[in-house]
């Protein structure tokens, strides 16, 4: 009976999530009510109100599990021995946000998505709670990873793996930013482009006396 | 006459312009309304529509400033032969950026209106175009960095140019979504991060066998 109750339970928030990412998609955060969500998902009020108070309890939801996939895809691309290097890496983790995290597989509406909730965290705290505890996650994750390329001799010895850590987040945010401006954002073109920069001669320069 | 007239008016404009800066800092995009441009600004309706015929032309102007910035101070930096690596280039830009295009010097303001423009870029053709614009100045500009690094043998002959600019643009627009969403985030921490991948041993690891 309670396994039972609870698979009902988690298929109406599934529902609820979907149909409000839709209207997030179709319209914009701002310009979605309650209402529209409740018709959306094709649930009454009593139900949609037993799981979320509010609209932005729902946004916070859809963040917390984007930064789930975003976890989940970086820990399995990380868990390779030596670590895939991070233009193989953020193409994987990318993949993985835009097709896993996406309700219709939309990319472009993700991506729209992820921006609107970034601008809706300056006025919202809960928002702003989720994303800064996915945000130290990853940043802890990612500096692992940078841990990791060093003890293999990949990267050298040098600046805070934080800070690098950092960067490589910001080239994946910054990409989707992208996606969501401009569109045509394929993982293969950030792969490209950290390939190209992991490949410089700087560091070999410096080793060469 | 006409010499004078003409600063007169540049100066209007720029009134304007930092008193709606200052607005959408305080209060955000959407809660500013051309009564609260009038009133930081100091100017009469009048004075303020023979100029801005809304609020959306005036974040249009903003953003075109913005670019106009980014593009002066990467035409300053890229211009030195060889050209600067990626790390240091990055960190100019973006000092640039957060020091001359914030009208109170604020860059937590700044990179908070940033993330508001792109937010406001999905429902506005204005803007839209505005951002288009730059974008698509931008990935010249960088694309021909790239070219550089290539002639002068920092960068092997790989991945398509645009494909490295449009990474780095990311980079940097993930950056400032990181100043807006968290705070404290000084150039030099992707200066740091970008030098430390710019110096990993991938290439290096390909060319001796």
């Amino acid at each position: 009976m309670a396994r039972v109750s609870q698979a009902h339970l988690d298929a109406r928030r599934r529902q609820i999530l979907d149909g409000a990412a839709r209207c997030f998609a179709r319209n914009g955060f701002h310009a979605t009510s309650m209402q529209d969500v409740l018709r959306e998902s094709d649930l009454s009020a009593g139900a949609v109100y037993r799981y979320f108070a509010s609209k932005d309890e729902i946004v916070a939801a859809i963040a917390g599990e984007a930064f789930a996939v975003i976890g989940s895809a970086f820990a399995d691309a990380a868990a390779a021995v030596p670590p895939p290097t991070p233009d193989v890496l953020l193409g994987r983790v990318l993949t993985a946000v835009f097709e896993r995290a996406s309700p219709a597989g939309d990319r472009q509406a993700l991506a729209c998505l992820i921006i609107q909730v970034w601008t809706e965290t300056l006025r919202n705290p809960t928002l702003a709670a989720t994303l800064d505890e996915g945000w130290r996650a990853m940043r802890a994750a990612w500096a692992g990873l940078v841990e990791s390329y060093r003890a293999t001799g990949l990267m050298p010895p040098g600046p805070d793996a934080d800070h690098v850590a950092r960067t490589l987040i910001a080239t994946a945010q910054g990409f989707i930013a992208q996606q969501a401006l401009f569109g045509d954002a394929d993982p293969s073109v950030v792969q490209d482009g950290l390939r190209a920069l992991t490949g410089m001669r700087t560091g070999a320069a410096q080793e060469t006396p």
